[in-house]
């Protein structure tokens, strides 16, 4: 089959390579039919990711259909169109049995394009599969499916579940980036007061705006932190949601929330930030991190198929397979392109 | 009346000075019976707290008896005992309204011997009596229920329910001051599996014992992460407080605690510290800070009162009211003393 | 002044009485400009609420301008535009520190026009001004922000909060009188997958879609259960709210609900239900019973404020002071009249 | 092999029957090394259990060995010693992935000794093994381990964490059997202010109090709710459980609880009672029933090994494994021998 393979920093191609097979008892073949690109896959490229060895097919997102399934394999079937999670589950260890299964200590986790052959390819070996697959409703098309492999469960558990949103609550997001747009759209789920983006680019602020925020900033020309306060009389936000990843955007949320409030970090880190305990020790502050454990996928699926939650909407360009390479190019260059996600099919 | 008066950095008396009168029709007076000296008096001599200005009498933490109250107090009268909390209520405010008495935005909070005048006096008065005075019952004496203004309610409510402690947990609590070891017999209220104590201090982890914990480690001779690390399935703690107050002992916490575990920061703190998101941001931690609210404090008065809770066994040493100045001395030096609290009482 | 008074079951007038006097030093004056009758007026009128007594002035519900305040109130002045919520709060016992006002021990709770003089007047005074009233922004008109004396507040907190509604559910609201029409308004601020509106009245189904159902179903055309079966797989529904107050209704709601679900009662009964344990001790359902507190009243006035919730959709008739016997002739008689709330005000 | 077979009511015999086959891959045999009798068994005797066919081994409770595995059988090897749960969890459908696998879809819940074969047997098949044994630490003895089969983990989660207890609370137990004596034991690890014990043996009350209870009522001498009401300030329990299973008594714990309060069902009921919804209505009382999950086994396990729990204190008698059916007939007349729990083990 074909797969998008890593080579090593900077190094990646449309490389012919063998078919994935059954491995343990508890695995699934499934025939990709459609993927996408995350950021993460940027950075494996990068170099930033050393556990994840040159070889490797990435990707960690797909819709497909299952091919074959191991022996021990109960709840899916081959013909069956499925999602594939960005986390396997094992089901087994303590973790994944406190449904914590990005945490998974059997095995699973984010394993996907990153220490096992990923989902940029025709077919894709996943294990666990009775706990890693979810069949997909015929009325949820796979533009929509395939957001919530990663990128809406990431945004609503790590952002908005571990920020608590409320409504009537003053949700501050700070990056409009696609995960920062999707935080938007996740928070709205629970009918914030107001849903406030923050981000330097204007382009982002008008897709903020478009996914339901109803105040954006860029930092550049006002001080955010001013805007906040007189939006709540002077107490600050009462969520502040990171989707950046970057010391000074973290600093800047535990700056905006208000005593009592939560800083929700969701943003992939590389470097410590400064925790200002000198202010924050009596104001308050429950500041969360995490990976995605898409322990929400089922609830998710059922609010895109009742149409209460967008997700087709992230999809900017569209690719077919053979088209993988000029599919990064775009979204490796977001910022002239325009992209948020990119669809990639097997039949365009 | 005599009182202890701070006068600037590095300064304090045993001064005459006028009685306190009612001001508000919500005050009440209130004779001191016993009080206390806490840590952060130790900072305002220190000239740390620059709001505390000289000619403050001061002191948080205090039981006493009602001597008048203004026309509005309606649930407690003279003659009553009483406990004075550290933190005064307005009970009107948004946060009042949600038990978040610390973050008063009506003119309470953390007043007492910082704002306005203290309780290390004969007589103070106490804004919003209604909601700041406790009536005590005759079965708690004066040094459990003077534990109550502060040290209790602060590790209780900061350490051990905002780090949600719960049964078969190994919690670890870094510093064994008095906060810590308040600390630790609170978290025994929730049955955890192990409790751990670090600290440096000889004498502060025999201490440690006696309050609770059943593991204690001088990180001077071995590594507390090893050692938590080898009781947890190299897991790490599921609640670790901190106690101490500075960027070391926080950063300790953030390595000692498991993926899905809590770090609820007790301790005061001067000085940012480095949070080292380039791994934590993977790991589904919880980081909490937090000032008292107080809004325990019946309840901890039951507990107290039912001998669930050591809570006189924190004094170590005891004075006169006109031995203030040795009880400082004492207190100060606490590392040669061995004090824990000290008892300072209008008779002795 | 005018009053609507009760004079003994069946009775009641618009006579000439006393204008009220401050009595305590926390009371307020409010003059009122919008009051609306409740379905316990009704009740009252009936003699079912016997510790009513003839005399008293009925209503507890109303927005209004303060008049006068006692020398204790701080939060509210003379000419502040205010809402009176339905439940007083004293702000000082163990309930109301809690949150819980409606179960308040100091004198307040449910006393509005049960235990004291209340809103259906031009003049009402209002004990425990500062936790009982709250100050109206200009944004919110007289007819929106009277919905909140009671009728959302109860469907939020005790439909909806202790229902524990979360996206993606079932919702299923059995009676679809004012109240259940509100709780099916409040449960789409958690974005739930279908909100089920059940009553045997055509209108009121009509009024339900209005308001947010998006299936309806008349109990006396097809089974409830088989319809909710057929929607959920044959696991019953999330959360099931009771509007109504009839055994059969509640009986009805515990077997609409699936394992591990909550079924929130809302109605005021008069009568004792069966409850099946039989077949319920081993469904881990979750049965809540509640008096509203009207702790949420800041939140809906931020939610109503901000657009997100349907307020003033509740009013169908109005009417001037001088014809508030007239009012309830509409209300007492909705099924022939169509109505919901009517609108009594100063000034038509 | 040997195994206590059901033939219908008022029917049983130790017989001869085939010993247990692996079924399907994820099923375990377990060599039974100890068991014991529920109150359920004495149920299906009764005939009160219809889907218990005649020909069924009964028992649901054990402690063993494992013998064999099927291929996909991950966490257990043979010889490892287990708890065998009395829930199995398939781990794959919607309740077991919330941890509610007493409710569970896919095969699982209750099935041992009730619709497959059970315990009280030699050998007996562990369907779902990875999800359904737990490995035992040698520190913990059989017959401490044997009560984490259902006893515990039941009292613990259906009445204890259903029912919130917290530190301070006044926590009432209605039925002193064994299982309400682990109620007693389990609420003891929340510190509560009192535990009081209602049941109208003696016997039992003795009991009670050496598992914890610190009051104890019997309700034919004195009214539980005068007592209670004396010691709460008229106010009521904050937390009450029910652990026998009539309506009389469930209508007790209604009458006993506090506003705000818990109502805890555990007992197992077979006919329906009465909710006095015409005062409950507005008491803002939270009831609860359920089915364990065994979701807490790890904790409870990790307890008990701690020496925080009692455990071992329940068995009042022991057997052999061919003294099966005199060990019935001493739990059955547990009025006249005192029998707590017994304990029925291959070597005696």
């Amino acid at each position: 089959m074909k797969a998008l393979v890593f080579h090593g920093p900077g190094q990646k191609s449309w490389d012919e390579v063998p078919d994935p097979r059954i491995q343990a008892d508890t695995d699934a073949i499934v025939r990709v039919d459609t993927t996408t690109i995350c950021g993460t896959d940027l950075h494996i490229l990068k170099g930033d990711v050393p556990e994840t060895t040159p070889g490797r097919i990435l990707g960690h997102e797909a819709v497909g259909t299952v091919e074959a399934v191991g022996p021990a394999v109960t709840t899916v079937r081959p013909d069956d169109r499925v999602l594939v999670s960005c986390v396997s589950a094992c089901g087994r260890c303590r973790f994944c049995r406190e449904g914590r299964y990005g945490q998974c200590l059997g095995g699973g986790g984010w394993i996907l394009g990153h220490l096992i052959d990923g989902t940029q390819a025709e077919y894709v070996r996943i294990p666990f599969a009775d706990t890693s697959l979810y069949p997909l409703p015929a009325t949820v098309d796979d533009e929509a499916a395939v957001m919530l492999s990663d990128i809406i469960p990431t945004s609503y558990e790590v952002g908005v579940m571990n920020g608590a949103v409320r409504p009537g609550d003053t949700v501050v997001i700070v990056g409009a980036g696609p995960i920062g747009l999707a935080a938007i759209a996740a928070a709205r789920l629970f009918s914030p007061g107001h849903v406030v983006a923050i981000d330097p680019a204007a382009s982002r602020l008008d897709a903020a705006k478009q996914f339901g925020a109803d105040v954006v900033i860029d930092p550049s020309r006002e001080d955010p932190a001013d805007r906040i306060n007189a939006m709540t009389g002077d107490l600050g936000a009462d969520v502040v949601i990171e989707a950046v990843g970057t010391p000074d955007t973290f600093e800047l949320c535990t700056r905006l929330v208000r005593p009592g409030g939560h800083v929700a970090n969701v943003g992939v880190h590389g470097k410590p930030a400064t925790l200002h305990l000198e202010s924050l020790w009596i104001r308050d502050v429950t500041i969360t991190t995490g990976l995605v454990d898409t322990c929400s996928t089922p609830t998710l699926l059922r609010l895109v198929s009742a149409g209460q939650l967008t997700s087709a909407a992230f999809v900017t360009h569209r690719f077919a397979f053979d088209q993988m390479l000029d599919a990064y190019d775009v979204f490796a260059h977001a910022a002239e392109t325009g992209a948020l996600k990119v669809s990639i099919r097997r039949q365009l």
